[in-house]
C-alpha cells in the first residue's frame, strides 16, 4: 500500500514527518516546492501534480487550508481525481466545510474512491507530537482499513458518523472552544477590575462546573498577557465561517457563534489574526 | 464556640444539618418558622430573630437569597448587627454583589465583628453531601479559625482575596457556567440538525480542548431531553445580574454575559425559570 501526502503547512508538514519515520509515506505533493526538498532528500518520490500523486498511491492525505483549496487539489485541472485509481482511500484532514467534502466525496464514488473526512485537533504540537485527536466521518471498513497510518499522525481517532460527519465535530469542537475562550475573557475581566489574583481565582474555580480545558491551557496565557500562537485566530475565525455557513445552509440560528465570529472578524481586521485566540481576552480588555 | 445558622432554605438547611451532626450547630432563625422545627426537635436554640440569634453565638452563618436579604438580616431591625458581640465572625454564604458584602462589612467592623463572604458552588447535592466548594473573601486568620467548621459543610475552601473577593469569584464562575452552556447548546444544534450521534460527538470531543465540566454535567441532559435541575435558571439569572450590577459599576462591557443574562431572563419571562441551566439548548432548539 503506497501512501501520498499533500499539504506540507504548518500542519501537514510534521504530520508526513513522522508517517516517513515508520516508513509509511511514498510520495509527497505540495504547491509550493521548497517545501518538498526535505523528502526528496529522505528518498520520498515528489510528485509534479495532486494527479500524479494520486497516481503513485494507494492511499491519499490531504491536509490544506480551507474547503475551496481541497476542491481545487481533488477535483481540479491535475487534480487527484484524474490520476486516482479504483479502490482508492482518499482522506482529507483539512478542516473544512463538511458539505463541501460531501460534495467532494461524489465524483470520487463514482470512481469507485472512499473518502473520508478526518479533521484533526491538537495543533502544531498535536501534529509534531504525533498526538491529535482525530474525528473522522466516512465507512467504517474503509476506516478500520487506514487506521494504522491514521494512528501514526494522531493519538485518538472518533468515528462519528458517515461523510462530513468530521467535519461538522470540528466546528461543533471549535464552537465550544471560541465560547469557552470568550467567557474565561469575561470572568477573568470582572476579576481583574476587582482586583482578584488570578492564579488564586483559578485555582478556586477550576474543580466546579467553571472548570474546562481552555481554562487549564489558556490560564498561563492572561496571567503573563502572552499571546503568542497556539492556535491563531485567523483560522478559528475560519472555522467559526464554516459553522456559519453550515448553520445558514440548515436554517438554524447560532447567535453566541454570530458573535464571536464578528469579535473574531474584528480582530482579524485590527491585527490580531496572527495571535493565540485567546488573545479575546487582549481584544475585550483594551 | 457557640455557632449559629440563618437562613434554612435549599441550600441552608441540608449545610445546617451537617453542622448539627458534627454538634457544630447552636442556634438557628428561619423567617419562616416551620422550617426550624426540626431542629428545635435536635435540641437546637431556635432564635426570634437574627438579633437574638448573633447574641447567642460567636459564629454565625448567613445562607439567603439575594443581596436585599442579606443587608435586612444583617443591618436591618433585629438584624444581627444590633445582637451582635464583639470578636464574633459571621460568614456570608449566600451569592450575592459582592459590592453589598463590602457595604456590609463596614458597620460590623465598626462593632469589631468580623466578616467574610463565602459562596459556594456545589448546589444542593454539594449541600447535601457536605461538598460544597467555597469561595472566600476576608481576614486570613479570621478564616482560619473558622476553617473547621467551613469543613463540615464544603470539601474545599480557597480564599480568593479580601472581602468581597468570594463574591467576585462566584460571579466570575458563573459567567463561565452560561456561556460554557450556551457554547454546549449551538454546537450540539449543529450537530443535532447535520444527524450527527451526541454520545460520539461527546466522545470524540471530550478530551480535545472543547472538554469541560458542563460537557462532562450536562451531556446527559442534551441527550435525554430531561432538564429538571439541577441549578435552576431564575438562580443563575439572579448571578448575572449581580455579574452585571458589577460590571456596570466597574465601568466595564461583558456583552456575552450581557446576552446570555437577556437569554435566560427570556427563558424565565417564558416559564423556564424552574427548570435547570442546561434547558438553554431546549430554548435555543424550540
Amino acid at each position: 500500500m503506497k501512501i501520498s501526502f499533500i499539504g506540507l503547512g504548518i500542519m501537514g508538514k510534521p504530520m508526513a514527518f513522522n508517517l516517513l519515520k515508520e516508513q509509511s509515506l511514498d510520495v509527497v505533493y505540495n504547491r509550493t516546492s521548497s517545501k518538498t526538498a526535505e523528502f526528496q532528500e529522505a528518498g520520498v518520490d515528489v510528485a509534479r501534480s495532486p494527479k500524479e500523486a494520486a497516481e503513485k498511491s494507494d492511499v491519499i492525505l490531504t491536509m490544506l487550508a480551507d474547503s475551496s483549496d481541497v476542491e481545487e487539489v481533488i477535483l481540479g485541472t491535475n487534480g487527484v481525481i484524474e490520476g486516482v485509481k479504483r479502490g482508492s482511500i482518499v482522506i482529507d484532514m483539512s478542516s473544512i466545510n463538511p458539505e463541501v467534502s460531501k460534495k467532494i466525496g461524489l465524483p470520487l464514488q463514482e470512481k469507485e474512491v472512499s473518502l473520508l473526512d478526518a479533521p484533526v485537533s491538537g495543533g502544531e504540537k498535536g501534529a509534531i507530537e504525533g498526538t491529535l485527536a482525530i474525528m473522522v466521518g466516512g465507512d467504517e471498513k474503509v476506516l478500520n482499513s487506514v487506521r494504522p497510518i491514521l494512528n501514526i499522525v494522531g493519538s485518538s481517532i472518533a468515528r462519528v458518523g458517515d461523510l462530513g460527519a468530521g467535519g461538522y465535530a470540528k466546528l461543533a469542537n471549535q464552537i465550544m472552544v471560541a465560547l469557552h475562550l470568550e467567557a474565561m475573557s469575561e470572568a477573568f475581566l470582572l476579576a481583574k477590575k476587582a482586583d482578584l489574583d488570578f492564579n488564586k481565582l483559578y485555582k478556586a474555580i477550576r474543580g466546579g462546573l467553571a472548570g474546562s480545558h481552555v481554562l487549564e491551557q489558556k490560564i498561563d496565557n492572561l496571567i503573563e498577557e502572552d499571546f503568542n500562537p497556539g492556535f491563531k485566530i485567523d483560522l478559528h475565525l475560519k472555522d467559526l465561517n464554516n459553522a456559519l455557513k453550515v448553520a445558514e445552509s440548515q436554517g438554524i440560528d447560532l447567535p453566541f457563534t454570530k458573535n464571536i465570529q464578528k469579535s473574531m472578524e474584528e480582530m482579524a481586521e485590527q491585527g490580531y489574526g496572527d495571535l493565540d485566540h485567546s488573545s479575546l481576552y487582549k481584544y475585550l480588555t483594551e
